[in-house]
């Protein structure tokens, strides 16, 4: 996949704490301010382009995870990318499975989003230098090759490399079907934007009637912080939007399991399609039994904006934890620990709903569920994909969205870039937003 | 627990990368060079005393935990510390989820491992300050007051707080004895330094002659680079310690599952009482399985030292998961979270053996253990903590071994501060060992 042999040498710059605001609030995540992590790897090849990786936080914590970042940069810098996607399972392993870094994950937390920041950044680079659109570099790309870029480590007690081989060689049939109709209609989204916790009765019917106006046929409600609050909010958009179309609701990790079955049995009666986040991200078993217990209620659990990587994931659906999983692009290992999980998704027939919002990551998963869709699933039923209306004026190519769906991009890369002069001004602790809140904490 | 309502300040220090030789090497993580993040306390109180607290790591990556640490100072800087451990379950609570930190987290990685150190350093000041070594101001609190220190957030399925009460309750009876039994005689070790990978047969019969000499009984070998090699190592040691005493092995998450199971079976005839870390630590119902086939073969499953939270944990027992709960005091959140594992251990009646080597780890898991042994636990089946014989002369408390058992500790503390010397020598970039290191590689 190497254009031509040339060299190429990558230098790896991590700008840290682009503060971007946004307004949202979450049970147990009540004072986002947005940030992220931003990884520009130049070459010294002469198209001059550059691949664009990033990681977003809640505001405090990107600073850590540029510092890890940086810690992981000597794995790319000076690298030939052709070297690098031509063992990408090496090299994602070399990143991942670095002999002393390791310790201080392995494959979680603060390193494992500064991994995927950085192979974010190659992708987009890889697709940029292929001269297509991420989702476009995946689905036309050889099986074995697809392949190559996966560690399969630690998951082959459920999906083998033949296994998979043998999914993706199923995919092959109707693909171009599957594209014309992506390129025609897009991709299925629903709506996060009208429903935030706190909100009043007048600003939820506002935000409704427009999204409904707009075309959104699925909504997600934020859960969890006062029961008698969810039954107001539910109810109200439930009586706006009608019995027909889907709700969905978040409780962002508010419960233990006892307490998420017995709260949700209090809101079955709004008819949610899914419960997302009942109960720690890491409880595979707890997952299990709110399962269990819901889905005779007509409730799905959804779950995985926290799963911190591919064997979590392997687990929830070995256990019957879930009934939607929610793929993240910043929090996995990239693309190619994504695949992983999008095989695993297919093989256990989970359809897989990513998450998004945040920073960019509209921008980025679209890229995986269009993939997804054509050369994996192969089908839309209960499939969507996550949307917040929110940040995307910061991204050069932004997502665009029509009737309700993802359309997909047609611009070379993986539309992790941001704006220059977004970047310049939220640049930490240069850039003009920092140092107006900077001089302010100071006087 | 405050002594006389005094003001007191904190201000917390850390310095990262004090940079400690030690030979050691596992599986899958080949060039260790151990390193640790330190942080100091200091109050406004005359006693004049600090709180040290410690997390390690394997060398690179020390620098992002500091940076994590830098990140959570701010909940602990100007606290009053009967105010932090009047309501310890609500400061851990804060520090673990912070609205913007947790989502780099949540209780997991470099954030965890950071807030592992920050409240190392409070429970060393705050034993000093009722002038008592950790293990016996554990023993003597009030199960009332220990209770107050656990967050039970998403264990409650499993352990509620008024079970956990009622397991210090009974652990009451007979302790009084047992608390002699361990001044007299100590809790039981074993040692790791015989037999890492890559030794020679006359290095790995010189090593085991003396251990054997020195009393020790059981034995732990490193396991999983090379089946013949692991044979080679295994018989030789097994025949120089003979058929009744103990031999663990050590995979240190080497393989995927079946050939866990595979390798292991080979190794059966070397009557191992467990393998360790066979495969990923956040795999649980891997481990299942593994345990499912092994115990057949008389070979109990050992994890812990890379779980990162008690709801891993808690789950690795639901799970029936392990037949030995390996605690670790620097990657759970400090003594807080590891009792509400010693309660969960006790609960389902598995044997806890502590994690040990590292940086300090032996000197802080000791406290934890004797108190389990006296409190919880009451029982010395199948148990024994884990030592390995280096690092202890940068220690200004270090551990005492008698008979290959660790004697409980008599300074007040939690045995965390290091030598003012050894800190100043090994402290990043400034130490005299750094100078030298960042001038060689600078030539």
């Amino acid at each position: 996949m190497n254009r031509g042999g040339a060299e190429r040498e990558g230098d790896t710059e991590s700008k840290a704490g682009s503060r971007l605001r946004a307004v949202s609030t979450e049970p147990d995540h009540t004072d986002p301010d947005y940030s992220a992590a931003y990884v520009v790897l130049e070459t010294d090849v002469e198209d001059g382009f550059k691949g664009y990786g990033i990681t977003f936080t809640l505001g405090k914590g990107t600073e850590v995870v540029a510092c890890a970042v940086n810690a992981l940069a000597h794995h790319v810098l000076n690298k030939d990318l052709g070297d690098i996607v031509g063992d990408f399972r090496g090299f994602y392993r070399q990143l991942t499975s670095d002999g002393q870094l390791r310790w201080i994950g392995p494959e979680k937390g603060v390193v494992h989003l500064a991994t995927a920041a950085v192979l974010n950044a190659v992708w987009d680079l890889w697709a940029k230098q292929e001269g297509k659109p991420l989702w476009k570099l995946l689905v036309d790309m050889d099986p074995r090759m697809l392949l190559s870029c996966i560690d399969f480590r630690y998951i082959t007690d459920v999906l083998t490399e033949e296994e998979a081989y043998g999914i993706l060689q199923k995919g092959q049939i109707g693909k171009k079907e599957r594209e014309r109709q992506m390129l025609m209609h897009g991709y299925p989204a629903y709506t996060t934007s009208c429903a935030w916790l706190g909100y009043s009765d007048d600003t939820l019917k506002q935000l409704c009637t427009e999204a409904l106006q707009d075309g959104w046929t699925r909504f997600k409600v934020k859960v969890g912080a006062d029961l008698q609050d969810d039954i107001r909010r539910c109810r109200l958009i439930r009586n706006m939007i009608g019995p027909e179309k889907t709700l969905m609701m978040d409780a962002n990790q508010r419960w233990d399991v006892p307490e998420a079955i017995e709260w949700m049995s209090k809101l079955a009666e709004f008819k949610p399609l899914w419960i997302e986040e009942p109960t720690s991200p890491d409880d595979i078993l707890g997952h299990a039994t709110i399962s269990k217990a819901l889905v005779p209620l007509g409730i799905g659990v959804a779950t995985g904006e926290q799963c911190h990587n591919r064997v979590i994931f392997k687990q929830l659906l070995q256990a019957k934890a879930l009934q939607f999983l929610q793929i993240d692009s910043c929090r996995l290992g990239s693309v190619n620990e994504n695949l992983s999980v999008l095989l695993m998704a297919k093989k256990f027939e989970i359809p897989v709903c990513p998450h998004a919002g945040g920073v960019g990551l509209c921008e980025l998963v679209q890229h995986l569920i269009i993939f997804d869709f054509i050369s994996v699933s192969a089908s839309l039923k209960n499939r969507m994909c996550e949307y917040v209306d929110h940040l995307h004026e910061h991204f050069r190519y932004p997502v665009t969205i029509k009737k309700a769906s993802y359309m997909p991009p047609k611009d070379a890369g993986y539309s992790t870039e941001m704006k220059e002069e977004s970047v310049k001004k939220h640049q930490y602790p240069d850039g003009e937003v920092w140092k107006k809140l900077l001089a302010a904490q100071n006087n």
